[in-house]
């Protein structure tokens, strides 16, 4: 006799329907921050870096990281991004040996489903790639915490952190 | 005297314009099928296969195929798609030596043109990952048949497989 | 108090290590079908596809996806691919309307894994990519069985299907 | 005392917010060239070159470039195309051993941003594709110029080169 | 008068040369974290998510981003790793309401340069995948501190964190 | 009667077997360039393009799609880039009105086969770059000639053009 089973319904991954949702405008904003050592932070200012601007190749990686989300993110629904912007800040206390860059990455579309990640993996990839032009000059750099400012749009309304 | 040919009309390759087509719901439904040995058969059952757990990973490569298909088939339209879905059912007659995995891939889109094609390479992604992670354990396994079963949406109206 | 569990070893996912493995000459060879109606078959032949030569984009298709199997594959490890080939074959008998293109991907590098995924790949996308073409004239076509018909290289040894 | 500093707003590279912009049938049709040797002629004419059908190979590299450029081209806008043709044109003076492939790339999108850039990308691809195939036979090739001959839909107008 | 500048030689980005550097086993181990509330903690561990079993999806999507690494970080030298794997661990302590899921990248390769990014890249696209598929219940979730822990081989020699 | 008869085995497209080939240092460097008026030198000498500092962005695109030529250029094959560079250097006579850019594109290898379409590919894409950042103040810039000044490494020698 011939066992028809199906896969365990439960915790099947699957990209869900979004269909029925409209297009509407949403936008999100993340942040994330990566903590070097003064050597690096003189590097970045100075331009010194031996593999280029490190701020300007972030900024390509970011965006880019933006494009490609749904392929990094397995259940992520694909979206034309309308835009998306990369920023940097300096938060610098010599006295106390602190050199850290804070990154936000805004995104916005017209679509379905929120940019909620997109934002997320850009400033990941933006901090990752800060990471990987300054490692030879020290590799206890630290990234993050990454978290999602803001977001609005859709049917779920409008997220400010508090 | 210079000498000006065109390259044959016939037979030359091109995506075909698809700019007059409405965007409307539209889903499809394919499915295949991969044979296997006792052995393996156990592997996934006891989730003893040492590459992991085989039909959660090959959920996962179905849907990110599905996702994919554009770049995967050199003439098919990038789609944003809304939803997929892979399942799998087991085919087992333990004395006939039979264990067979048939799959299931549902896609989903609002869109100029059918799916039809993502919902064939996700199945075929998800069959040959198993055939990956198995293969170990033999290489004798047998993808497919792989079919449309039906289709959904469209100016050519629906389509069920007879 | 702080609760420490490890995720289950047990069917956790992982791409395993082949880092022992030696580089030697691999070659894979695969073999798929696609089944056609005759309106397709002439299509085809004569090269009145209205999308292009359906074998020449199906071979590209192949090769392409041969060197993207590890992105399409998750637990698949990355090869340099040193050649691939893909070759049609018309299997007609018009008295019994059966029209059947086999299918044959030939894969070869020097590497530490063999490189059967990306022959069954190959194939694969080959089939599906004449699925895509050829759609508009009939959608009943069916892609395989698809297998691995032999391989040559590494550790485990030649194979050759019986 | 903590310094808080924002990275140059000159300078700072972003993918411009389109949002605003309405959905429009745009076309662009973009050209470039490639220059080869009398040997490089009849290969591609008469079918010997060992790497395939040149022009069929090209025409698929051009296709699936258009729908990459976004992957491409950093600050560029991800479009869902509807349609992209690539064709070929020998301009051939042999009495002055003038041998050059002229390349046109038309592509086509309902979309919020033109594509302008899928053209160039993909006649630039399909010229790269014919290098690489006959790059044996002579590696003096040189491809281009390469430019936009028109584009239309969109605020800011039509185009013609004049 | 025609003028020839070059572009600065300063903060020009390049890929710089590892041409020189031998083929030695390497690996690294990075580290991420994502603090998340009580709802989440329960759908993780019940299997009730509605996008399916968490674990196992934020697994695949570390190990294809460890294999994607040289796409998303744009100065980063493309490697075959060996090996990847990817851990969870949770960090729970209910009286206090803490909810985390410590997570840990191995890569290993054999190969010219370090695999530190492809951990670190693994790491934070798994994390990333948990926020994604947890967001629906609570948009507060945080992700890291991301760093790495160790890494062997190479002529820079082995780093432990302190 | 069954019928079977190979697809034409002139022109079939296959990435030709390289395995017999050996390991050796392999460098290429290619040129292009791109035309552009006086308001878009201004622009970019001035960093006030409105998309970002062009030069740096280029760069990355150039540098990734180095990464990317396999995927791009469908019969190429896949090889561990070790190095890339992209220069630009300004060739302008304000006198006669004409402002240009001259890109090249340097990449490195040890490995069975030349790179000399990743340094092509390479440059092209930063054109390209160029003109998509600049499009909006002039659509009539023209890339190119693109061209290979040099190979060296592997058995058929150096190559320098003349």
């Amino acid at each position: 006799m011939s066992e028809l089973t199906h896969f365990n319904e439960q915790g099947r991954a699957k990209m869900v329907d979004v269909s029925e949702k409209y297009d509407t405008v949403r936008t999100a904003r993340a942040k994330t921050s990566i903590l070097l050592n003064e050597a690096i932070y003189h590097q970045i200012k100075d331009g010194s870096n031996k593999k280029g601007d490190v701020f300007a190749v972030a900024q390509v990686a970011g965006i880019m990281s933006a494009k490609n989300t749904a392929q990094i993110i397995p259940m992520c629904h694909p979206l034309a991004l309308s835009g998306v912007d990369i920023e940097f800040e300096w938060n610098v206390n010599k006295e106390a040996s602190h050199y850290e860059v804070i990154l936000y990455a805004v995104v916005k579309t017209k679509g379905p489903t929120g940019v909620e990640m997109e934002a997320l993996t850009a400033a990941s990839a933006a901090a990752l790639t800060i990471y990987d032009m300054c490692k030879a000059s020290g590799k206890e750099m630290v990234i993050g915490p990454t978290m999602l400012l803001e977001k609005t749009g859709g049917k779920s309304g409008d997220y400010i952190r508090s």
